[in-house]
């Protein structure tokens, strides 16, 4: 399997924020926004591994900013590391003004997708190398952030988790 | 009003087909894609114009090419010509193939829109440059549509429909 | 195949525009419009063909009228001209106010069905005999359609549009 | 307030069975179509009243057919009788067959409507005249049902339920 | 098969009323409620039955409140009695206010289930064991009910409806 | 403000899984099932805090279980600690299988919400007592995982995120 970059995984999913999807504040429902960000994710990763791809496990999502009933919300999804058969997927959300067309980003939240065959299987998926700097910084994040869900999972026990053991050392 | 590119109302909207949205086929429904294709091209239209748009035809719109269930469809959206208080906009339509990553063109779309102040009354757009050779033929073409358009609705007479008579007369 | 008349496929769709339907000015989406229409049409040119039918393309839809939230819409479709393995639809477009109950044409539109077997593959439908004035002004304008659709796609030249044509030499 | 046929508020809804309003035998759910039944229902007890109307209970409903994945369902509804300020609407549902065109009744259910103003409170409604002899029937067994409604709410007494009790004395 | 009690399929179903729920005076649409309550429904029904099921009818159901829009609705459902093969299921349905957190009694209805196999033929289900007051009294009321039904359909008549019979004798 | 229990605030939310909302394994999606956990966890925060809440972040999510097509899936919401005007809310999400009735624990997660007044700004919420030994492990990780959300927010230094540090000391 050939390396990827970032950049071959990129999902835009451009859309509207309809009446239906909004609270009694009239901005959209973190649920809604949750589901969206989902199927973009879900696309990326797909596009990394050219395979069915299942949602794994959620990591930080922090909704920084209502989007308003009407708004345009750009959900923007990259792969930003792949494991032996997962990929993390890095979201970023961006809402803009109708009138300035000012982009403000809103929200971001990164997901893990299981690559597996038609059976349900776990299967390999290709490296991926970060191109950016941004990119990079979300690279070596990542494994922290797979250490750190090991732990809470109890798979590994804290002094394996070297990357953010160290953390705490600096 | 500063005149603007295609590139800069440009929107993409990729999403999964789901199990919901399709015929007895197993293929995306022409309804629901014309849906999304209408979403997609107001958010270009929107762009342009930084007004609340509203959906006033739909030219020619051939579905060429089956999108089967669970296919990522990738719609893209850009104006292609304006006018004084409307733009069209020009859609075309990919789905990509899960285990190759090949695109292909599914579809393609003419949509117009109407720029409207708060009270439904139409207000003047920004102008369109048309930047590469796609955008300025369909620039070009735009004018033969909304000829033909006007013809057919029976408010002008053949005789003015220059663009479009001249194609007959080649 | 015995040949069919329009009213043996006329087709009624009355229903509510339902908050989660309406754009910021509260008006029906027009892309939800078309949703509906592209149903109703394809109910149509199943009557007609008792077929699995599948949207080939969408001519031309004028939104001459803005449908408010809450708004009665009947959507009416009938075939209005077999071709081969195709059929034209016309599909025409009521409201009806709450109060006095009068209905007012809010839209029209004309849609192309191919009828196909279950594998896909476009099979023969029965012949329209038009009946009403307005009906047989549809068959005919059908044909003219069909050579414009044609004559667009590159398919034909200016000279074989013979209907086309005529519209200019009048 | 001139006194309506029950071919004036007679509302047509003919849609299809989408895949996602299927149970695990592949057919309409009961709730989808109760949902659609009230939405035809009170387009036609509204066309009846001119009013706003808010769904007041629904009597019967029996599920005599299931109605399968891609079937064409028509649901056709008819004010069956109007009292103070409320309606009874009477429901036919018909599928049918995509190759021999044939219709078969599916369900028929009951709904009773409630007229109201802006603000909610009830308001009189036109009174209706039976036309032929099964909307007689329907309008006298309006009557009975209404009786037994009360009847079970325990807002008359058994003596007083003069259709009903009728019945048993036969 | 062992005979369950009615706790045993209790069925809890909490969520919002979304504003795509909602009638012009901003109430939960009949329709919806109506879909809600039969979903709940046939979860408790195949949860005494373990078995596929098919709403077979629905009987006296009196919308005595209305929902707001942003509500918390919560729909309980119950088996009250069962038959041979199919089951009675009796449903609460109750809102509750934000500020106060006070439930009140929005509605109830009463629907009937028919077990199944994976053909869709009719299957034996357990026996019912009524605990409380309320469950016992649903459970003898129910047996009235599934003779009114049976007498309106014309399967029985009025002598053989014994509890039916009753209440006007009293 | 009264100090409450997680009982008070409990939220059961039980549904079908519906063909509309299944990935291409037939599982279903887990944006879908994101959107319905932050539904039933918003009426949970709702009922701690009788005030509007607004999703804040969602924080670890693992899906470890896929739910099938036809499953009955019940989420089940509790506030799990409150801090000044925020609620943590915990999450447990169960399948049951048709025929033997048993419950397997699909997948948890935890949630956070922000009270709000009617103009959107932050609002005090009651204590929550923990009662059950679970409720008190989960009450006592809820401030481990606001120090790490903080931590990772750079809002605190990690010698302030006392409760995480201890984790690496033991």
């Amino acid at each position: 399997m050939t390396a990827k970059t970032p950049e071959q995984s990129r999902t835009i999913m451009t859309d509207l924020v309809l009446p239906s999807e909004t609270n009694p504040l009239n901005n959209l429902f973190g649920g809604e926004l949750l589901a969206r960000m989902d199927r973009a994710a879900s696309i990326a990763a797909r596009r990394h591994s050219r395979r069915i791809v299942v949602t794994a496990s959620v990591n930080h999502v922090a909704f920084s900013r209502a989007v308003p009933l009407g708004s345009v919300v750009t959900v923007e999804a990259k792969v930003s590391r792949a494991f032996k058969t997962s990929m993390e997927v890095f979201i970023d959300v961006w809402t803009e003004d109708r009138e300035s067309g000012k982009r403000t980003k809103a929200n971001e939240a990164i997901y893990t997708f299981v690559a597996v065959d038609e059976t349900g299987n776990p299967v390999g998926v290709p490296e991926l190398i970060p191109e950016t700097e941004l990119e990079q910084q979300r690279f070596i994040a990542a494994l922290r952030r797979k250490q750190l869900s090991l732990l809470l999972a109890g798979k590994i026990k804290p002094a394996q988790a070297s990357e953010l053991k160290a953390l705490f050392e600096e």
